[in-house]
């Protein structure tokens, strides 16, 4: 079932987002997102082997979204091995082993296949498993379950969030914390889903997201698919934007949040930030409570990391600044706390301050 | 003298910025725009017909840089003519009309030429060209003092905002409104090259300035070439790079300057404005006077041009966002009198209230 719209995608209107893995009753339809937004294209996959490809070769993206494609990805490489459950177990954790190779740094990606082995061990260990069959059957389960708690997760999330818009809201947001990158639905992105099922007539701003263009190529994309009114704007044109009073809510995701509350998210995220702020407009931060690190007590301790100046110069296979000049390419920033007007987890929304409340969420 | 850098044009370390448009003796220098910054090279050019060709395909670009080849384009077209004063005359006035024709909108092109015409009708109807050929040497004459002036206007320009600097500071600039679109030194440029000719230390941030990049292709590449300490970075870093401590001062030029010092600028200015007020950063504007237009009253009188979707769905060649999306792009933003701690000209630094100030600069 390899389909390709090419070049002309077009929205569905349907409210739904574009989900970048499914499971398609015997094999795991994997939405190729190196070609968007050109082609929509799913590539069907039927071993583990196809899995660890798409892993490695970025077709698929997102901790989430990784995550659940590896859990299916145990199944597929084990479903059709013959013998007892113990030898089924130990497919298991032979196939977990080799998908954990594909992205030997994807926190996601570990999470997901621990959780399969150790489902199988309970069950072959424990005798719950009547038989291999029941036992492949239980690991397909599992990993259907880990998809639908991380779509859960993201519901709650939304749920929580549209709580603090409201129908004909502007709302910008930046880089792509959407359906892509995980299950269904996304972080920054839910809400608006959620919004689109109810009928609210919501106007998305996506930002750019230099230099890699998450904003316009899987941001402004996906929403489009749904049938969300979504305009992309360059980063540079936010401040403006915010000026004309077209924005009344920022909504972002964010990759770690310190236990003070300040967030670490894709680079222009501060900038974004500051400009609402002197707008009057709050700013919003959706993630899973996983995100947040009360280990880490603020920005400050959050490394940021630093890319390769290719992606400033010459990020679209042209060159389009000088050679040997210097570039400063961080790939995140730090937004702090005073910035932030809550923080939306599946748990609920949290508004400073945020040291007491971030660990009252937990406790 | 046609010399090419192909793709490693090496920094001369001179502090002089590269000339657009250089008088040679007995042809026209032409830095081809078009080319950088991959490749620096001159075009020679030797008739008025070249010189149209050069503004018509825009090898030169920036108003100023516009006019002062057009005045030299004057002279190659005439220098040639054999006949007495008169004679001469209609040829000024055929060329000029020739080469007006170039770009039809461009109001520095214009305005040199007419200079050009009324400099040949004076001396010729007045007698004081004493033969054809002192005629001639007057045209040339003319086309490079109007070079000079504009040379003047932006070596003042750049003494007076000098007055706001000092050695070692970090200075960020948006969009380009350097050496490359005048004669030389360029407007807000202009304070970093008399820096450096005084041995300042200064490190120059250049945004990127999505979606057409001048600020990578042009304001990093002239500094480059000058020698002077450039980093590039995305607009949306300018927020980080401030947050760090590493900005003292920022400096852009205008398109035109409302009577109560509204500023309109390349889009992305406005948040640059903000981010610095909130950094506490001071935020200058440098322009010659004839871009203050007491006869607009506030920026929202300043129409704002939207340019082509294209520049920001396939900017680079190739494209990065989906097709059918919609798109937001103006070319221009207005920054409120309020984020300007003041604006530079040849005449003076003037700073709030600008109502006043303003008027009292034309005074």
């Amino acid at each position: 079932m390899e389909h390709t719209i090419n070049g002309q995608p077009t929205a569905d209107a349907s409210g739904q987002p574009l989900q970048p893995v499914i499971w398609a009753g015997d094999r795991l339809d994997l939405l190729d997102q190196r070609l968007l937004p050109e082609q929509i294209v799913y590539l069907p996959l039927t071993t583990a082997e196809d899995v660890w490809e798409g892993i490695r070769h970025l077709k698929v993206r997102g901790a989430p979204a990784i995550g659940i494609a590896a859990a299916f990805g145990v199944y597929l490489g084990i479903r059709g091995v013959e013998g007892d459950t113990a030898k089924v177990l130990a497919e298991v954790n032979r196939q977990a082993g080799y998908l954990a190779t594909s992205r030997p740094t994807a926190v996601n990606l570990f999470w997901a296949l621990d959780r399969m082995k150790a489902r199988a061990e309970a069950l072959a260990g424990g005798g719950e498993a009547a038989d291999a069959e029941a036992l492949k059957a239980a690991m397909l389960a599992e990993a259907k379950q880990i998809q639908a708690e991380d779509e859960e997760t993201n519901r709650l999330i939304g749920e929580h969030a549209l709580t603090l818009l409201q129908d004909g809201f502007g709302v910008l947001t930046h880089c792509n914390a959407g359906g892509l990158a995980t299950s269904k639905y996304g972080t920054a992105l839910a809400p608006l889903y959620l919004a689109k099922e109810r009928g609210w007539d919501v106007n998305v701003f996506a930002d750019e997201t230099r230099p890699v263009l998450q904003g316009s190529r899987l941001t402004a994309f996906e929403l489009q698919q749904a049938g969300i009114d979504v305009t992309l704007i360059c980063d540079n044109m936010a401040g403006m934007v915010m000026s004309k009073g077209w924005v009344q809510a920022v909504i972002v995701g964010t990759d770690r949040v310190a236990a003070n509350g300040d967030v670490a998210n894709k680079i222009g995220t501060y900038s974004v930030a500051v400009l609402a702020k002197a707008h009057g407009i709050p700013f919003y931060v959706a993630c899973p409570m996983s995100t947040i690190d009360l280990g880490t007590p603020t920005g400050a301790e959050i490394p940021i990391e630093e890319r390769s100046e290719d992606e400033v110069t010459q990020g679209f296979g042209k060159r389009t600044a000088p050679h040997g000049v210097k570039v400063y390419n961080p790939a995140f920033d730090v937004t702090p706390n005073e910035y932030v007007t809550a923080i939306i987890t599946e748990k609920g929304v949290v508004t400073a301050p945020y040291g007491d409340h971030l660990r009252k969420l937990f406790g």
